[in-house]
């Protein structure tokens, strides 16, 4: 159950509020985000909402069966649309398209990614500075320095950051520089970092989990929104199976899913969901059909010399025809579909 | 190694032809097929084609490293194309919609769903008649009497009849009465089925196993090429993974890599790849935009009522809506991308 | 509901049970084994059988919530005990052991395997003479004839034999040769060769399908069993997952959860279980002490030079020092647990 | 390759060391642990070590070809046996064992748990206070208070204290209360904690994620190790797959696999591992049997009444049976195998 405070409730009516749920044995969390207040309460199946329905200071309750709460299209049937300034949105009319390197690896390359997003009217830049690496011997990301220069020529561009976060003492330290925290699959259980995560205003990209199911994807981003973060932005990007043939497999039956049970953004990353580079622009299609909101997808100017995950990054030639191709779709879907 | 025969070779020419594969310590696979003869040698990766390349009676020779050969793109660039007659064909520039119940239930259903399928211009029609059922007790199909019934008003409407096979025995049986014989996934490594099949004129549709892999599939594949028959159709129809929100896993990916490692014809189920019965439409034209020759969808022109799958059965009329959002995505997709 | 039928049920009691059950809308299933009469009702969860209990010619009636009815061990507390004659029983107090190589290749290694077994006091030879290879330019067993000289050699020396079969048509041509069939992996759904197996009074073990679950092996099993056929061994011989460490996962908590949920026999093929020869003790042993009521095992006198499998399958020297660790272990167990 | 540094290296021959290795283009990694000092080398395969053998400074010079090197067997033959004190070891001839409930609940369930370990002569009590949970309103742990009641219980009666940690900034916390910091499954891949973890002396049993894949589970130990902790215990607690009849299918062939691949002590947790209380027994009997360390099990006084994974807990006289058996068996083992 999902109780939506009015603006103007009094203290005295939030105590009454209170008492009475508790009076009722439903417990009851407290939820302030950067846009209202809510209480959500565990309450059993057949409770009964008008019971407390008619209390002051009330504008509205939800039931809600889901375990997830506030992340549910059960309550809110509009879709989430996340507002990064600049006329720039996500879960929009408008296709999302986030690229980038897998790394940031030096400033040329930040140039000459930039230079690319322009010249194809890409609004967000993607790129690792701190990198979750199966091996302490591998690289593992020039860290906060690469990423204030990262922002430097993003933002004086107008294009937007998005950079993965990899523990609770990064938010305060990388908070200035991102415009958009991403939450690898490694971290999809973090909960820690989720809780952080919720009580910052930016918004974040959550990743499922490299086996993780849909429904823990959503409890995940309740922890975020529990903490006061509605901000929240879903990618798949490929489970663990047993297939051999490609790097992860790519659950394109999770996209209607989501949009279905859930009114936040739905983005997909076709990159670590196939990984190799000549099918990326096929299951990039393929995810705008199934209704994403965006695409997340690796580009690198010299993927020969990239530092990670060269494989399945995009020349910018190759992805200036996918992002073309994207929008087309996504504009013959609005048109026929 | 693929060596294709002239068509006038001589048996004393094919005689010296398998001496020297001998002497040259290769394995040697004679396959007689519905087109032409060809044999399949098993050499060491450093072999020299031109010892034999000088040989007579030989018009071609093909290294084909992968373990599967005749099914392989690496010797057959072009795509196959399977011609059902009467101006149907697979994996042609035309979409291939296959359509129908899961299960031939009676008279009036087969006449119900002739007569949609007339209404939408589609030209086969499934539907099951031998049924695999995990339990012993419940229905498993109607047999070979209604398979007769169902040919018969397919074939005076100009439809053609795609269905289940199980076993050896009923290949001789069924042989009159279908126009594509199906593979199901549970059946996908039934090896003396796929002998079997291999040696009828009559395309077959093979299912990826139920946790099958890719490699699988086309190793499956080569059996009934082997075996002789051309014809064959391959079928991805989604993967057992932890996942329960919905039935299968349809993997996407799939349909790129198979398309890139072989020259076969590819369609996808998503009655069976999703499960739920309003995300259907999404997963299929996800599918047709992921590169897919064709779909094989269950419809039922009264779901509730249905012997088996009713609830990812498509009613007739949302399934009418689907054809048509498919087809103009395939003219969408050869116009512009 | 399980209906256990007197063994003196006049036709005319028959006919009036099955009337009731028509009446009472109960789905009805007559099953008469080797062993007597039984008829599976398909009822609702809250039906009363005492609606039914006091009709003549019934000796029992069982309730049994599982989809599976026969098979559960919710009608038959007791252990089925499968006896092959000359005192070798599966299911009994002493640990069952069934060893050989992977497949049958030549009277030669027969002998070997014979004299190995009489050494070693093992009662039961496994070998393949028809092989499920993924490909079709492997070697696929020598077929029928070589099992003739498998069952001459073993039956002289009083050593049981199982072997694996593979479709319909070779049930009747091995049926003289063979005193357990096996049912693998590959064919754990091939629902047409449980229903002929189920049609023989041979004993068969049926192996789990290679992503199987629990519940989908025993439904495979009680398609044996509703045909008529009580003799049925259950096999664990590892699942697919993602892990590349080894061949197939072994899945030991199958074990006491087929104890549990079933009453027949549990076999363990650690072999395949994991695949790799130093392991194979380890699996072996550790299977024992999960409660498995044997181990089926590959070994060969020579594996460097075996056609297929070598690598999994054990020398006789480690295989013997295997056995009497397994039978020790057995013991100590009986004793202490 | 792994080099180890004498005690008495200068810091001369240590640059000289360094500045060879560059030379050769060797990628260096110093690791000082609380035990010695070492270089690990990341050279190409076909690096004869011979080159630096003779330089001054180094014990002895080791070729590891895994990808994780410390935690490797190859260069270190015998087994790690962590020393807690007070006699109490991990990965020696003694069975380990670890038991408790899910979640310290409260100073009474500690006291009549270290009383009913104080009984079975169980050395290491296990109990979370921070509980990672799926969902943000469900009880997440009494934290670092009753962290510290459970330590005080505990110490005053020389048991151990293993209980899990969450979050880099929970380390310095809980350092002077926990003789053994576990990390779950859901950070098995936290990296950043794993590098704070690397730079305590305290032991770290490290949990296999949940799909974990056996080299990621050494590569997670290798970041400890790397970063300066030798004292490592791996701990297998089953993976998910798509089985249904349990909760989490318990890999036993990851126990002598790794004790194949690494010196480290390997434990296993039947209580995740299999998830249903009958059951438990069983699996960790036969967990011992495949070779582990020891057993980490769920007990709880009343688990009726458990906040958390009651369902799987044992009571306590099923407890004390079990730690009888599973001595026994070790013992035998000895003795016989």
């Amino acid at each position: 159950m999902i109780i939506h405070l009015s603006k103007d409730i009094t203290e005295k009516e939030k105590s009454a509020l209170l008492a009475k749920l508790q009076e009722l044995n439903i417990k009851s969390n407290l939820v302030s985000t950067q846009f209202r207040n809510y209480i959500v309460g565990i309450a059993s199946d057949d409770f009964d909402i008008r019971t407390i329905g008619n209390l002051s200071g009330i504008d509205d309750i939800h039931r809600v069966s889901d375990n997830y709460k506030m992340v549910s299209r059960k309550w809110k049937v509009n879709n989430t649309i996340i507002d990064l300034g600049d006329h720039v949105k996500i879960g929009d009319k408008e296709l999302s398209i986030m690229a980038g390197p897998c790394s940031i690896e030096g400033e040329k390359q930040i140039e000459n990614t930039v230079q690319h997003l322009l010249e194809n009217n890409i609004k967000i830049m993607r790129g690792g500075v701190f990198k979750p690496r199966s091996s302490p011997y591998t690289f593992r990301g020039y860290g906060i320095d690469i990423l204030k220069l990262f922002y430097k020529h993003c933002s004086a561009n107008g294009i937007k950051v998005i950079t993965e976060v990899m523990q609770v003492s990064q938010v305060e330290e990388m908070i200035d520089y991102v415009d958009i925290f991403q939450v690898g699959a490694r971290n999809s259980q973090n909960f820690n970092l989720l809780d952080i995560l919720g009580k910052v205003d930016k918004p974040v990209l959550l990743k499922r989990g490299i086996s993780g199911t849909i429904e823990e994807l959503l409890s995940s981003a309740e922890y975020i929104f529990a903490n006061g973060n509605e901000k929240i932005i879903l990618c798949e990007r490929g489970i663990r199976t047993f297939e051999r043939a490609y790097r992860n497999t790519l659950d394109l039956n999770a996209v209607p899913i989501l949009k279905d049970k859930s009114h936040l953004p739905v983005i997909v990353d076709p990159s670590h969901g196939i990984g190799i580079r000549k099918h990326v622009k096929t299951m990039a299609l393929s995810a705008v059909m199934s209704g994403a909101d965006g695409i997340i997808v690796e580009v690198h100017h010299n993927p020969e010399m990239a530092l990670s995950d060269g494989h399945q990054s995009l020349y910018h030639q190759q992805a200036s025809i996918m992002y073309e191709q994207l929008r087309l779709t996504r504009k013959f879907m609005t048109e026929n579909l």
